[in-house]
């Protein structure tokens, strides 16, 4: 078992002394440890050994509460035996869906899909097939969807949703109230943002297409960018070979990117990401 | 030695028999065929063993014109042993000036480089040391520029026109006059079209860079795209490395397209290319 | 609807106007062709719209049989409507099978999984859950072993066997009787061939890791490579990291292999593949 | 200025405080720390400003020293304004040379390439072009050869030597005496060990050519991997395409793995390597 603790602040003398120092002097022994700096910004994970380790998570944060202070610090502080509640969001396209619920089975996955939230019926048996809770939620009234969403996101104690081809425009101010929202956005960003990427890369001749996992911010598909892939076209290639490799690339992304985000392996600055692999 | 044909027309029953009865006929033996259809248009590349072949280059245009007329073709006839003329234009940056020149002189590229053009003085050196004439045009009045650039073109009956990163804007009246021009964009196409594409990478946190070659069209960057590649980028890459490994991709893929359009593998229709490899 | 022909023959003069011809008198439009030449030998690749092609699917066959024999070809004829029968055969590991299924339900493979076998109660109820057929046969007696899989394969008229993880040695026998087999090999090869790559490779302190795809001979690991595909590794990589990531790969590469083989677009010759994508 | 500590010694409690500590205690900032565990070996790299820090390069070893024996460490440590001098060992091929040579220009390798040595006269004219000295050493009797060449290395204080295509087996007794030294195998390790590895290649129909940089061990090709990378090839490609593509990335990868060896990012251990990127 191990604890992660995530750090960013400002840059100063002696962080990393002092950060691997409360860890030592509490019998941690660090196996992974990555500091980064970029504008003017110290980014910061450490990964260390729970056998041996005095303190319980919540001591920890007791403990690292004024060390983060002192050094202005945003921070986290998770053990890998944590198991994160997801929601996913799914539309009418199941393959980002199925990739999730697969590998989650296959323990490539640290966390529990709680439940499926969808405006379609299409993946319904697809979430009865692995046995998990679906609501199927009608858009008649945006905001009367979104609320209730959000009732089931709280009374489940939702802590990341994952939106897997959902491809419904969230309003600001849902976004505000959810925990982080990861989302798959069907194009190498920032080229062909918004509808029809594959007819669009086909009309233009692209020689590459790709997907872009970012977390969800109001700003439609500019949010940070957590991973990114792209799989080689050729003129060979119709319109539906583009959405048959796409749907490849994106489900590789999307998994890629929700794993990375549930081993705490990623720090969000100035809308752009830090991934510690 | 090969012969190499290619061909655009618009799609009928037939074509493929017409076409390799012609060559059959003649005694020519095919080696390579590839046939594809888009969007109504029929477009062809064969290439077969001169030995055998009964007509010679010219006789063969003259062989080949009324079957083309009967199929209302666009059409080019070629050998592997012309060396066709090049020019490279260049600005302060020389990367893929070198690597162009390298190549060359490696057999890589079946072309004559015959002469570099610069707004710059920066590369003068490198066509000293590879003695290739070197025409430093200052640029001071765009129109007087572009008219000596012709002249040298014409003069030495340039055709094909290489813009290893030039840097410059050229006017469609110059384009127009020109034999066929190939440009790389530093940057991974639809995405950051414009200038300083790599801070605006970085500004955005993208995981991927890459770089795409077209053909020049007065349409600024949004020629038809011969060939894209992109390489992977993380957050521990400053500005600097970026451009860096800008340099590798680009200069990996306008030797890409340099070289297949010397092969004749590319034809260009609807505004974007069939490259047949 | 199409149809599509597969030539492979020593080369001679004509070949392609031969063919081609025999394609148009009928009526047939063709819509795509690859002809490729290598040591000695032509492979061909045509493929026609239906719509307007006189002859059935018999009687293409038997009209192109004289020709064929003129040539001394070896060729087949299929249409795009066949829907071929497939068994899979599997071991523990579910993560091939699981992928094939789901791409099969999404239309990407032009084929019917007909039936699973299994040395391993393990797939069961992935079987179950997508409604095949799953033949649970135990290996005591090999010989036994085969003359029932054998059965089964003759009996529902199987004709492309995939390997997804099988582990098994299979007979020089039972491979001459059974129709084309496609094995996913969990390494890049030829390194690592045989047992426990992954952890090989990471003792070896690979960069990089892959799979292939190959059509299966008595020559263990040795037959013809339809596809390979590799992931980038690191040091931050464990075994067990190499192993998931090597599902991927292994994943993506077979069902590559395996939608190729379906839309004949492989030939096989020399102990290596041509490839018409 | 940077100053670079690598570190390697058995895990144990408190490393990452103990050695942070030290540089904080004299005033460095750490910009970026990497730290790995495998096998019980802890490794390590921490790069800090040299603005602020109060210790001379032989200072800071002198402090250091008593601090890597209490922890029983291997280590180093360097500042990024040093240049150390480079040897390039060269046979007939020269697309190595070249592009370490353009590279050494363009600002890319932190390093001074003080000498040539080859066994063949034909890239003396490239040397000469760079004016960078050549020396010329006929292979008549191995061992006289390998001392007029140690003899060199030790006269120039040469720090890195890279095989750039050297294609000569080296005694364990050069090996012995030589700074560390760098080979590009034109394969992709373990694949095709040995001599004609594109020839191999083709003939066993790989879709995937690749090239393995690795430090040099008496071990022939079995030296701790640095970078590997790899090109599609198809049934296309004949012998001389593979060739050629294998030049691209072959030099890549050889230039990549100089820079990071240069960049101290490399450690040694086992037989294998961690690369801090």
């Amino acid at each position: 078992m191990h604890g992660i603790l995530q750090v960013c602040c400002p840059d100063q003398r002696g962080l990393v002394a002092k950060i691997s120092q409360f860890v030592h002097q509490w019998g941690g022994n660090i196996i992974h440890a990555d500091h980064h700096l970029d504008e003017g910004l110290f980014l910061s994970r450490l990964e260390w050994e729970l056998a041996g380790f005095q303190l319980s998570p919540s001591a920890t944060r007791t403990e690292f509460t004024p060390i983060a202070q002192s050094i202005s610090a945003q921070w986290s502080y998770h053990t890998r035996n944590e198991s994160p509640k997801l929601a996913i969001f799914v539309g009418k396209q199941s393959h980002c869906l199925w990739d999730l619920l697969w590998r989650q089975r296959a323990g490539e996955l640290p966390g529990e899909i709680t439940l499926i939230i969808s405006n379609h019926q299409d993946c319904a048996p697809i979430a009865e097939q692995f046995q998990i809770p679906f609501y199927y939620i009608t858009i008649t009234n945006k905001s009367q969807v979104e609320a209730e969403q959000l009732k089931l996101i709280k009374t489940h104690d939702i802590q990341l949703i994952v939106l897997a081809k959902y491809m419904q425009i969230l309003s600001q101010d849902f976004i505000d109230q959810c925990p982080p929202m990861i989302n798959i956005h069907h194009s190498f960003l920032p080229a062909f943002p918004g509808a029809n990427p594959y007819h669009r890369a086909h009309q233009r001749g692209v020689k590459i297409i790709g997907a872009t996992a970012h977390y969800v911010t109001p700003d439609l598909d500019a949010g940070p960018i957590i991973e990114q892939d792209i799989v080689r076209v050729s003129h060979r290639h119709t319109v539906a070979d583009l959405v048959r490799q796409g749907r490849d690339v994106e489900r590789r992304v999307l998994a890629q990117a929700v794993r990375w985000h549930l081993e705490h392996r990623v720090l969000v600055y100035h809308n752009k990401t830090v991934v510690f692999t």
